[in-house]
C-alpha cells in the first residue's frame, strides 16, 4: 500500500502540516474502551514513533466524572518523552494545573465553548464564569513557564443552538490569546461544519491570528471531516487535531463517527503532496492493537480499508 | 435535522446536480444481503419518491455469476416507471441486451476496465476485445432506440496496476462515445483517487467531452469519495454515481467502505449551496429499511449519524 500516492500539490498552500494526535486524550474519553496507564503510555509512545510530534497523553479531571481518565499523573510520569515533543495534558480547572504540574506537565490545554448551551450542560457555567475560570489556570500556567493551548468547541454549530456567531467565536479566541494562550484550536465538537463555512471561519481566524496560532479540531459526524481539512489547509491552516482510528466523538450521538481518524487525515495531506512527519503504515498498526488488544470500535475508512486485508 | 445547512455558495460551479443511484444494481451486487424481485422493486421505488431521477436497477448478467441479480427482468417489468426517470439496467453482452429489451429497458449501461488486468480478472479478456463486444451491443441498444451509458472502471488506480495512464482513459471514452453512447460514468472502482488527481481527470474529461456527457462513480475506501466529489463538482461536473447507505464496494476488499453513500454525497451538496432534488430525510428511511428489514451493513457516515437517534 502506498504511503503516499506520488501527488504533485498543485496550490500553493504549505507543504508542511503539524498534526495534534488527541486519541489518548479525547479520543479515549469517549470510548466504551478502558486503557490502563501503562496501556495508555504505550499507546502514547508507539504514536510518537510513528512520528507524532505533538500528543494529547489525558486529562486531569476527577475520575468520578470522566473514569477514562482516571491515572493520568501516573501516564505522565511514566512517559519515555523525547525531544521535540510536546506532550498536552488537558486541566480543567486550577486543581487539575496543580495535579498537571505535579506530574511534570510542560504542555497543558484549557478549554471553554461558544455556545452558551452547550458550555452549560458541559461545565455547569456560564461562558463567561468559564472563561474566569480559565483566566485564573492560564495565568498560574503561565507563570509556571508552561505552554498553553486553548480549545473553543462546537464553533461550526451547536446541537442545541444551531448555527454559533463566528464574530463571538473570534471574541473568545482574543480574550484566550490576551491571556497567553499560546494557540487555539477550533472546534468542531459535533460535526456539523461545511466545507465553505469552514474554510470561511478558518480564513478569517487566520487573518486575525496567524497560522501559528490557529489550529481545526474537526469531526466526521455527518462525512464531512476530510473536505472540510482539504478546504482549510488549502486556506492556510498548518495545525490540526486528529484521533488515531477516530476515536472518540460526541456524547450525544453514540454509534456515529468520531474525531476525524489520524489515518484518513495523514492519508488525505499525503495524498494531496502535503507532509506530516508521520508514517501512516505505522498508524495502521497502531490501530489494529487498538482494535485485537483492547477490543475498540474503530471508525477511520482506511484503518477499516487496511483491516479488509490491504496493508 | 436541518436537510441543508443555508450555506450559499462561494463558487460560481453549478447549482443543480444529478445523482444516479446505484445501489439497487452496484450496491446490492457486492452486498452479502439477498433482496428479492419485489423488495428491489420496493427499494428502487422509495428511492425515486425520494427525488431520485436516475436509478440503475439491476444487472442482466447470468445469476450464476452475480446471484443477487438474478430477477432483474422481473424487477423491471414490476416497477412502476414514472416519467422523468431513468431506470439503467446493466448489459454485460448481446444475451443481457436481447433480456433488457425483452422486459422493456429503454436505458441500458456498458461497461470496460481501463486497467488490463482488471479488465482480464473481471471479464476474461482484453480491453480491446471487451470495446469490440461493446461495440456489438451498443449497435444493436441504439438500433432499437435505447439510450447507452458506458462505464470505465479503474481510472484513477488499479490495484494491480497502480496508476493508469488518464490518457488511454480519454482514448476509451473517446471510443465509446463514437459508439453513440450518451454519457461516460468515470470509475474510481477501487477508491485510489486523490482529490488533485480527481479533480485534474475530470477537468480534462470535461474539456474533451461536455458536462452533460461526463459522470463520476467514486468509492469511499480510503475516505476520500466526499472530498474527491468536491472538487470534482467545482471543476464543473454535474453527474455524479452514487449508492444508497454506501453499499457495494470491492470485492477484493471486504469490509472496507463502498460506493460513496448516497446520504453523505447528498448532504455534502445541500451543505455547499447546491441542488439534488433528493430529501436527505427519505434517504435516511430507505436506510433505515435496508438495515432494518433486510440486514444489510451499511457504511454511509450520515446514516450511522441518523441511527444515532438524530435524525
Amino acid at each position: 500500500m502506498a504511503d503516499s500516492e506520488g501527488t504533485t500539490p498543485t496550490t500553493s498552500t504549505p507543504n508542511s502540516i503539524r498534526i495534534v494526535e488527541v486519541g489518548p486524550r479525547d479520543g479515549l474519553q469517549n470510548e466504551r474502551v478502558r486503557l490502563n496507564p501503562a496501556e495508555r503510555i504505550r499507546l502514547i509512545e508507539r504514536l510518537v514513533d510513528a512520528g507524532v510530534r505533538e500528543v494529547e497523553v489525558g486529562s486531569f479531571v476527577h475520575p468520578r466524572w470522566i473514569p477514562q481518565m482516571a491515572g493520568t499523573d501516573e501516564v505522565l510520569r511514566g512517559l519515555h518523552r523525547q525531544e521535540g515533543v510536546a506532550y498536552w495534558a488537558l486541566v480543567p480547572n486550577r486543581r487539575g494545573l496543580d495535579n498537571a504540574l505535579e506530574a511534570g506537565a510542560e504542555h497543558v490545554a484549557v478549554f471553554v465553548s461558544s455556545s452558551e448551551t452547550h458550555n452549560r450542560r458541559n461545565l455547569n457555567r456560564s461562558i463567561d464564569e468559564s472563561i474566569e475560570n480559565v483566566r485564573e489556570v492560564v495565568s498560574d500556567a503561565r507563570q509556571e513557564g508552561l505552554t498553553v493551548r486553548g480549545y473553543i468547541s462546537t464553533v461550526f454549530g451547536c446541537p442545541w443552538e444551531g448555527d454559533i456567531d463566528f464574530d463571538r467565536v473570534l471574541d473568545i479566541a482574543r480574550e484566550l490569546f490576551a491571556m497567553g494562550v499560546a494557540e487555539i484550536s477550533f472546534g468542531d465538537t459535533t460535526g456539523m461544519g461545511t466545507p465553505y463555512q469552514v474554510r470561511d471561519g478558518m480564513t478569517r481566524a487566520l487573518d486575525a491570528f496567524g497560522p501559528e496560532r490557529v489550529a481545526l479540531h474537526l469531526h466526521d459526524t455527518r462525512g464531512l471531516a476530510v473536505a472540510n481539512a482539504l478546504l482549510a489547509v488549502e486556506a492556510g491552516v498548518t495545525t490540526l487535531d486528529a484521533s488515531i482510528g477516530g476515536m472518540g466523538g460526541c456524547p450525544y450521538a453514540a454509534g456515529a463517527s468520531g474525531n476525524v481518524g489520524t489515518e484518513d487525515l495523514v492519508h488525505l495531506l499525503h495524498a494531496t503532496g502535503r507532509n506530516t512527519g508521520i508514517r501512516l503504515e505505522d498508524l495502521l498498526g497502531i490501530s489494529r492493537s487498538l482494535e485485537d488488544e483492547h477490543g475498540a470500535t474503530l471508525r477511520s475508512r482506511y484503518h477499516a480499508y487496511s483491516r479488509a486485508g490491504h496493508s
